[in-house]
């Protein structure tokens, strides 16, 4: 008998024949013999609903009151659930996040949960009951609810699941699984069976909107093995898990890109001590945050030239900031470019194996793919490049690195 | 300086501008310089809506799962009307029943009150902010949601101004206050500027649905005044009040009326000790409220004829009920009549005035009206009449008593 927490997302939810769709998978991973909890979202469009009505009384609504808003979407979602599973004849309860005590600091709109109280969902799992867990809430010390985010209720299941000790989490969405790249993109795209939290962190990080972020931080803290799979078939999806030793002679498992930065260089800015942070603290001041970062000498001794890259949404702030820290740091020349793409590839094996930058600066080569920014990480090599060839560059990195065909352990 | 709870009902927040036309009120009372405590209940067809959703799952809801759907109603409410105040400038915070501990019991859907702890609300009104508390809804001793049952905000006001000993509950509402009978029935109904807890009583559970009737139950209990008003209008409204030696010179306050009765009489039943239990038992068991009993002697002697009133909505149910136990005890028929409508004057006067009975009779009379079944109470009489006179007959007693002439004290 495993202990088995399950989150379905909005749209898995979205409406009560989805919701008797639900039902009936959490009835039937009961009847294995498991026991549940599951955690789910609000149903598909009501959180952007409450948003807007908050916005029909003002553009800058406060936040302590919004969470107050924002959090009646999830607890519709679990009195539906709930009825609906004892009305299936299965003893259910369902609890918002101050009830079992899934407590949070007080940073409304973005809380981070710092303790979970087991005592109740024990109680209530020995007493055979099933468990419908409010994600995306928490409330504070002092009893004020608190929402985690968008994609929280990925966190609160993770969450739940490692206060609980459950074997395994279990991520319903809309998606069958962590891919190689966007199927969108590239055809001969992958479902991989496994990944490593580290590279599901990069995946995500980079723009594949799987998982949020937190909650696979989550359950790396905690060795939380995650499934990530689809709500609407039976199909295997993709096991977040602690590195093994097969992951590690895969080279390259994905292939992600984002096209939402853009760069600004500075030219000739003397290079002096104490520069980059005169430079880049008034940007981080502004809650801007700065990806990569490039500083090589210039042409003349003594100054160099400083390229990164921001949020597209933060341009026009950050250009702003930047030309302001010119006029005071001393500098020639501010360039911008909007029409940028980061590419990446993402594997544990590259700690192992070396040749990998090389052969992905070849393979952009061969299509003719100018580099203009690299950065790379322990498991991870970025390329910024000309945001026209994003696709052409993630198809030919993908057929590069043969990811298209399958791991020797999966053909088994 | 006074402590003011305000509540305002589903209408008066039916949207974003009605909204702030509560806020801009709150300010005003607040500019005032009192202490306001904003109690609120669900946007009006909020509640409904919600209903529908559970019944798009299942016919007969989990009760428990219902009051932790329903309750988010109210929770959207509070949180929109605090941003607003915040957007306009004055302190405000909202709270959920849990959140300012709502004691109710278990009784799920139909929760009653067991206590409120008023320290968090005094520290904010302390900090000079405006708190906006959810109504209907409370917490159990184990934190689970409970709702207090329809119209149960005006109950959540009267607790909380009970618990924080305010000196007035505003009881904001769609009609401009209590009035001596239906003004749709009787052009001549006039608005009554003070009324006691006992008539208010009497008058609610007889149909003129201004108050809910277990707020004026605590109003009493715990001598809270309660101003009942328009939020559309400036209008004072009517205040419910401890009984005074003015309201004791009016004999007859109002005239009220029901149709949602129906009648059921069973004939020549055996006039034993233990008849009434048995024929009165089984109906208690199937939850239906019997209203009016009369037992006469029968024409025979050892027998007795009883005549009862049921809700219209559980007529069927009873009717069934009846005919079983008439197998049982015995009796030789049993007659219905679903065309009756009882209409009932209230008075607290009526203790220490005689002849009110028959000079009501004699009103009745009069227009032709024949009497079917008569109650009292110490400051009510009850007739059953057929339904076809009712609106005549309500005219008729609110002519006889003179309620279209203003009291001497209101002159003034």
């Amino acid at each position: 008998m495993a202990l088995v927490v399950q989150k379905y997302g909005g749209t898995s939810v979205g409406d009560a024949e989805r919701i008797k769709n639900v039902a009936s998978r959490v009835i039937r991973t009961k009847q294995q013999g498991n026991k549940v909890v599951v955690v789910v979202s609000a149903m598909a469009g009501e959180t952007d609903k409450l948003i807007r009505l908050a916005h029909q009384i003002t553009s800058a609504p406060d936040e302590r009151e919004m969470d107050v808003l924002l959090s009646t979407g999830e607890q519709v979602s679990i009195a539906l659930l709930a009825m609906t599973l004892k009305s299936m004849g299965f003893d259910a309860r369902s609890y918002m996040g101050f009830q079992i005590k899934i407590v949070t600091d007080s940073a409304f709109g973005k809380a981070r949960i710092t303790g979970i109280e087991s005592e109740r969902i024990l109680d209530d799992l020995k007493a055979d009951r099933i468990v419908v867990v409010a994600g995306f809430q928490g409330a504070d010390e002092s009893d004020n609810i608190t929402t985690l985010g968008r994609g929280g209720s990925d966190t609160t299941a993770v969450a739940v699941a490692a206060a609980l000790k459950a074997d395994l989490c279990e991520i319903y969405t809309d998606v069958d699984g962590v891919y190689t790249t966007d199927p969108n993109i590239c055809p001969t795209a992958r479902k991989l069976s496994k990944i490593s939290y580290d590279e599901m962190l990069e995946m995500a990080s980079l723009g594949a909107k799987v998982l949020q972020i937190r909650s696979v931080e989550f359950a790396k803290k905690y060795d939380v093995p995650i499934h990530v799979r689809s709500s609407f078939n039976d199909n295997p999806g993709t096991i977040v898990q602690k590195e093994d030793t097969e992951m590690e002679q895969v080279v390259v498992s994905g292939v992600t890109y984002n096209k939402n930065e853009a760069k600004i260089e500075v030219m000739h800015v003397p290079d002096v001590p104490g520069m980059a942070a005169k430079m880049f603290e008034p940007i981080a001041d502004a809650n801007i945050v700065v990806d990569m970062i490039i500083q090589t000498s210039s042409a003349e001794k003594g100054f160099a030239d400083v390229a990164f890259t921001v949020p597209k949404s933060d341009f026009t702030k950050a250009l702003e900031i930047v030309k302001d820290s010119v006029r005071e740091v001393g500098g020639k020349e501010v360039l911008t470019d909007e029409n940028i793409a980061k590419v990446s590839i993402v594997g544990v094996g590259m700690r192992s194996h070396s040749k990998v930058a090389a052969k992905m600066f070849l393979a952009l080569a061969k299509e003719g793919v100018n580099i203009h920014m690299i950065s790379t990480s322990e498991i991870k090599i970025s390329c910024i490049i000309n945001s026209k060839y994003t696709e052409l560059a993630v198809r030919a990195l993908h057929d590069a690195f043969e990811l298209d065909k399958p791991l020797v352990a999966e053909e088994k």
